[in-house]
């Protein structure tokens, strides 16, 4: 397994670090552990970090203390990382720490941090003398992730490469009286054989009037001829996660499929075509959603055209319609960025159509990620 | 896929209403997903249910309206259920159900919910008329999962035999010249063909000094003579997560290795032999830990003795020892409680051992669920 350099790591901290300064942060309290990863390469189940100008604290219980032990001087270890050791509750041992530092104004992740852990860590903290003060911040590591480093960069490449090859030898499997459970089995087997320590998410097997249900788990019904079956699914490659969809026809497709599918295709390609540094995410999203419009398909898209790819499967950006309330500033897309475009079509009864790529946003616009034929095969 | 039934469900609402009357609540937000399957049979990946005393919201998007619908007269359609549709947010879709409901107070999951989305759902509630408060709950409708109804107790047993089966299969897997991550992915491919729907948790093979980690990664280390190889592996199996841990030998044992499981399978069968329903869950633990401690093995324990299992691989009850500051009183473990004994010795630079099953509290003792023999292997 390969892992972001120390100097990579450096430079994450560095990012942060300059946020703290500039909202007046003396510490951040980092519990997500997407963002664990992000900032020290732990791949473990449990830790906190708590982040100030020139520390890096890292709380682990004793089944992760000989990993991080193991860590040291390797060129992928974390800079400056002080290992505390938690014997009993993650939130005493951090309530401990944080009084052991001088800290007046304490950041923590508000998205990551759940009203009951808040609650008894701002009881606690308030019994000490010289209690410091926890603040809400969102997203601050987040922002950060969003554009991805030249390490994430490479290891996203070679992770979707692999995704493609998956993909290739995928629709073999595709034949009349296979059951779509057997399908995702057989699908979740070559990712692990390519590499990929597991599934992103469950795998979508959808066929017939099945692949009307975007998230449908696969199950026992077995392929007819002309069948249209989605094959949804994605890999976890060194910590991070691609996503490739595409949508087969089981014999020959007729004629209303073949409809369905040129539109779908029509929306891809054309979201994809939006994609260039300095467009709004909702731009993107409208390039899709206004070419199934003009199919009249506009009211079969019921999702976002697509999600951030990282040590997330979703993360951000999200490319999706503007919610009038919620939404109040265009978010523009930045080189760095790498996202899922994957516009759909569901018509109950009667089935769907999802075709999904995974991009890099470029200087001067989008480098597709996964390789792989989005005309409809019939298989 | 088998679930609760309709009449079951009903109880399980009745359970939780009787606790919302008597904490003087009028709803409760459920926005665990856990707990959301538990009250509704919803295996998809987001809802919220809003319960009153005579009615039960479930806020879903467009991907699994047609699933509810679909389930609606069916022997194990949710009782009283009303769809409601989210265009967009949740929370938003939240807000305006709420409103439309004559109620004062209404709890949350507090454990269930960030700082971010509360204070978010907080602040708009509080923007409109006859605003009602939101009010912190904890473990309402955990409390009710820790005793297994009739239909989870039958899962559960059910998936532990078919555990166990795979356990059985497995030994044979264990030979010199293969490696962890081998042996861990025909692990997953077995558990898959036992009808498992996925791995509870990621799959752990260690081998020799590997075993000293108990978390550790299946990596690319391959067995040799002598080794000791913890194969710790769990299945979902319609919802139900089930736990299984054994210690096995390539090829002859040494003196040590003998020691050592001989000293962690006295411990395991203390453990369960302290299990009865009125016994406090430290005591429980105490019985493996002080068994470990007059073999000398006390600081090589460092986890707990057991969890809960249940729709979650890790619930209560924790099986563990009592934190001074946090664990005031003592908690009893009731008839019907399912969870794992799984005590553990682990040495740096050495090696180590567990032992796990799985055992649900009857009127008179414990059932071990899962059937598999803890003797030392010699593979």
């Amino acid at each position: 397994m390969s892992h972001a350099s120390t100097s990579a790591l450096e430079r994450r901290h560095q990012r942060i670090r300059e946020n703290l300064t500039s909202g007046g942060f003396d510490a951040l309290v980092v519990t997500s552990l997407p963002n664990v990863l992000y900032l020290t390469n732990f791949t473990g189940s449990s830790a906190i970090v708590v982040l100030t100008v020139d520390r890096l604290a890292f709380l682990t219980d004793f089944r992760y203390l000989t990993l991080m032990e193991q860590a040291r001087g390797r060129d992928d270890a974390c800079p400056t990382l002080e290992l505390v050791r938690v014997e009993g509750s993650y939130d005493a041992a951090l309530v401990e720490y944080l009084g052991s530092l001088a800290c007046r104004r304490i950041g923590f992740e508000a998205v990551h941090l759940s009203v009951s852990r808040h609650a008894w860590l701002d009881r606690t903290l308030r019994q000490r003398d010289h209690a410091p003060e926890l603040v809400a911040t969102e997203g601050i590591v987040e922002r950060a992730r969003l554009t991805k480093d030249e390490y994430e960069i490479a290891t996203l490449r070679e992770a979707a490469r692999r995704l493609s090859n998956v993909a290739r030898g995928v629709f073999d499997e595709v034949r009349r009286g296979r059951s779509e459970r057997d399908v995702a089995l057989a699908i979740d087997a070559r990712l692990h054989a390519s590499g990929f320590s597991k599934p992103a998410f469950d795998t979508i097997v959808a066929s017939g009037p099945n692949a009307a249900l975007p998230h449908a788990h696969p199950g026992e019904r077995t392929f007819t001829e002309g069948d249209l079956v989605v094959l949804d699914f994605g890999g976890i490659y060194d910590s991070y996660c691609v996503d490739l969809t595409r949508t087969v026809a089981v014999g020959k497709a007729d004629q209303r499929a073949r409809e369905v599918h040129a539109a779908v295709r029509e929306a891809h390609d054309r979201a994809i075509a939006a994609v260039s540094p300095g467009r709004s995410r909702f731009d993107i999203d409208a390039a899709a959603r206004e070419t199934l419009g003009t199919h009249g398909l506009a009211e079969a898209f019921g999702h976002g055209t697509g999600h951030g790819l990282g040590i997330e499967v979703h993360e951000d950006p999200r490319i999706t319609r503007r919610r009038p309330d919620v939404d109040t500033q265009d978010e523009a897309v930045a080189s760095g960025m790498v996202f899922t475009i994957e516009p759909g079509a569901y018509l109950a009864g009667w089935g769907g159509v999802r075709i999904e790529d995974d991009v890099l946003v470029t200087a001067d616009g989008a480098e597709v990620l996964t390789d792989v034929t989005t005309e409809l095969l019939e298989i």
